[in-house]
């Protein structure tokens, strides 16, 4: 069993296999994460990361690989995580073309990863961050996160990036315009993909318009950027160019405001959804107080009784709870 | 501004205004909702609680207003709760065609009730299951839990029920075949919608297939259940009979196990997330203590070390957290 410390040392020496164990660790919750993240995180926060997302179908991945392959003709390394659709339960990752691409990476320029949506929702976005911070360590100069638009939980996931893409392209269909809601929310910069297909332009359109009318982001790191519509037709490489453009002007944007402090708030973000993690995993998953719970529950208390006599047992300081819960078996 | 207590007397008795304002504070968090609960929960328990879901497009509505109708004529009073999918950060929903048959509503042994996605994906499954609670302990016979299957928050909110009943239909796409995985891990009652359109025939073949060489889902369940694969036209009722039908067997299935042992794991579930939700509250939404993690993280401390500070503060009940977090201003 490799220590932490082995394999932060073998990270910050260029191996990539150990550049992959580290991102294992960090999907799996691997108990020795914390450790080896703690020595790798002084070369955390040069790189610049890119969410892509965007209903099923707006070709995602086709675009991560075109503007993979852009930012390597231009010397940049690329880290890429893309984050699978799968089944909650199962844990298993439906993976295809992205086999295929990883398989297919010869070029030391570049690491492809892919990562199952898990069970856990904060645990996708955590592992995912996880991940970012790995490669970043390893000192790729772009990481592009792909996902597909369509839940919380992957919202979460780009919504931890510096700069959120989103995709779309014209032809899809009402199910979709009704995801697009919540997407362009969260988009930094816009893509019309696909955009020699028929109803594009009228998309373009309609999308200016959107953008131009949209009320500020809640966390109000938009204030003064006004989100760009970029036309691209990723298959053939059309107007790619112009979207790293886009990327750069937005970290133009960020980086004359506060960089550091925007980028500490989405970190608050992950303390709470680690420390949310941690005592639910040390409440319910270690010992038997979710028998206590059950028990409890039995007698007839309603859920918000039996949470409320938990949550002040624990901010008392019994972590044992057995006062609270009634019993007096532990 | 009324008392919880007033509003549950008037819900005992049956009034549909306190039926709405209590689902209302079960939507928004209300802090009266508790006690309300406490007030009528020896009378939940009684309604068959029944999740419908799917892909976009596979024609979950119609079905649930069929399945609506069809319970009517039994005389079976219905409880409809339409989950839409929405932004995650306006928390706005994209209702359409669903306040229009909310409008439609006057019999007064329906009622149909839409909840938007909300931002905190724990905070939907609370809110849904919190409003099933309320519509059981009104009196309905069954209540209806319509959600889009496409991500985590909506994979929950059914999970919390009785029955799942997974709708698919025939031409789909292949982002949708994606999504199909999980929901096929999920369902207790599988529908094929559409059954007039070409394809459904083979879509009925796969589906018997994979449901009998499936894995058996993890909370075990569905020991000894087989899933029926149901051909069902929902725009002319054909096949809805059928569809009562597997529901009520589920229901007979769950009945001759241990159903109360097996809703109260679904309660454990429930007070867990409770349980994280007002710790989080707690600890980063009142006072000022995100400040003091935000000064910490400043201080170049990875995002994991100031969450097992955090967590290691509250188990030993300094709930100020100054001390671990090294900050002597509180």
């Amino acid at each position: 069993m490799d220590a932490a410390e082995t394999i932060a040392e073998r990270l910050n020496a260029g191996d990539r296999s150990a550049l992959a164990r580290m991102i294992s660790w960090a999907e799996n919750g691997d108990e020795r994460f914390p450790a080896a993240l703690a020595e790798i995180f002084p070369a955390v926060g040069r790189a610049w990361r890119v969410g892509i997302t965007g209903p099923p179908g707006a070709g995602k991945s086709t675009l991560t690989n075109a503007l993979t392959s852009l930012l390597r003709e231009r010397d940049r390394t690329v880290g890429v995580l893309a984050v699978d659709p799968s089944s909650p339960f199962s844990g298993g990752a439906l993976l295809g073309d992205r086999i295929r691409m990883e398989e297919r990476t010869t070029d030391p320029g570049v690491y492809i990863r892919s990562m199952a949506s898990r069970g856990s929702h904060g645990g996708l976005a955590r592992a995912a961050t996880d991940s970012c911070d790995v490669m970043d360590a390893f000192g790729f100069d772009r990481i592009l996160v792909e996902t597909v638009g369509v839940g919380q939980a992957e919202y979460e996931v780009v919504g931890a990036t510096d700069t959120v893409v989103v995709v779309l392209c014209p032809g899809a269909g009402d199910s979709i315009q009704a995801m697009k809601a919540g997407l362009l929310e969260v988009a930094d910069v816009l893509v019309v993909n696909k955009s020699d297909l028929p109803g594009a332009d009228r998309l373009l359109m309609d999308l200016e318009e959107a953008v131009t009318t949209r009320t500020i982001r809640r966390d109000g790191t938009d204030a003064g950027w006004k989100v760009p519509v970029i036309p691209v037709c990723a298959s053939n490489g059309d107007g790619v160019s112009d979207l790293t453009d886009a990327i750069a002007a937005h970290r133009e944007h960020l980086s004359s405001a506060d960089l550091d402090s925007i980028r500490r708030l989405k970190r608050v973000a992950q303390v709470r959804s680690v420390v949310g993690e941690r005592l639910d995993e040390v409440l319910f998953g270690e010992g038997d107080w979710a028998a206590h719970v059950e028990a409890r529950l039995a007698a007839e208390s309603t859920p918000y009784d039996v949470a409320a006599a938990v949550v002040t047992s624990i901010l008392a300081g019994d972590s044992a709870m057995s006062d609270a819960l009634g019993d007096g078996n532990r």
